[in-house]
C-alpha cells in the first residue's frame, strides 16, 4: 500500500465575538453556498490547526475528554482533537445567512478555526435502538 | 486572510469484495482503535481519490444526486463528490472488528477509496422536529 497525501485548503474560518458565532466563506466558494438556506443544520468540518505538529498527529490513545478516570482509548474510538488527520466535525444550527457569513448557534470550534468543507445535514435513518457506545460516553 | 494548505494522509482503506465490506487500518495506527469495539457505529471519513483534480474541486454547484429535475445548487449544500476538498463522510455499522480490519454493514465508498479518518458516534441531541431541508431532498 503506497502512501500518497492530499492537501486541503481552508474554504472559509470560524468567528466568534460578542456572543455570536459564524463562519466566513472565502469569496471564492461564494457560488458552493446556493441553497444552503433551505437547510437548519449543517455539518462542519474544521481543521484542528493549533495541533498541527507531530506529537498530535502521533498520538494514538487519550483519556476521553482528558478526564484520567475514563480508560485509555484509541483516537478513532474518540473525537480527540489529536489524531492523525487534524480533521473535526460537529453538527451546526444555521441561524442566519447573510452574504458569505453563516451564523450559527454554537460550535466546539476556537475562533479562527480553518473551515475545510460544509455538508447539508440531512438526519440519518439510524434505529436508536441499534446504537450502542462503551460506558464512558 | 492567508490560504495555507494542510496535509492529509490514508489511514487505511476501504475493501469490497463478495459481498463483503472493510476498512483496513494500516499497522502505524493499530493503536489508535483502541476500544472501537465498544461502538456500534462510526463516521467513516474517505477521500474522493478518483476527483481530485482542479476540474472536480473548482465545481462549485451540481444537480444534486445527478437529477436534471433538482434544482442546481451549492456543493456546500450537498454531498456532492465534486467539491473544494475531497472529504466524504458516511455513518457506517459495525459488524465485526479483526486485527486491523473493521468489518461494516455498508458504505458508499467504492473498492480501494483511501480512508482519512474514523470517529465513534455518539448520537447527536438534534430535535427531530427542528431539522429542515429542501423540497429536493
Amino acid at each position: 500500500m503506497n502512501n500518497p497525501a492530499y492537501t486541503v485548503h481552508p474554504i472559509g474560518r470560524v468567528h466568534k465575538k460578542d456572543g455570536r458565532v459564524w463562519i466566513e466563506i472565502k469569496d471564492a466558494y461564494r457560488e458552493a453556498m446556493l441553497g444552503l438556506e433551505g437547510f437548519s443544520h449543517v455539518h462542519v468540518f474544521y481543521w484542528f490547526h493549533e495541533n498541527d505538529n507531530d506529537q498530535s498527529r502521533s498520538m494514538m490513545q487519550v483519556r476521553p475528554r482528558r478526564d484520567p478516570k475514563n480508560p485509555l482509548t484509541g483516537v478513532f474510538a474518540t473525537h480527540s482533537p489529536h489524531r492523525p488527520n487534524l480533521i473535526a466535525l460537529t453538527l451546526c444550527r444555521i441561524l442566519k445567512i447573510d452574504d458569505l457569513n453563516i451564523e450559527i448557534e454554537k460550535i466546539d470550534a476556537k475562533d479562527g478555526s480553518p473551515v475545510i468543507d460544509i455538508k447539508c445535514y440531512i438526519p440519518y435513518s439510524v434505529d436508536a435502538k441499534e446504537i450502542q457506545v462503551p460506558d464512558w460516553v
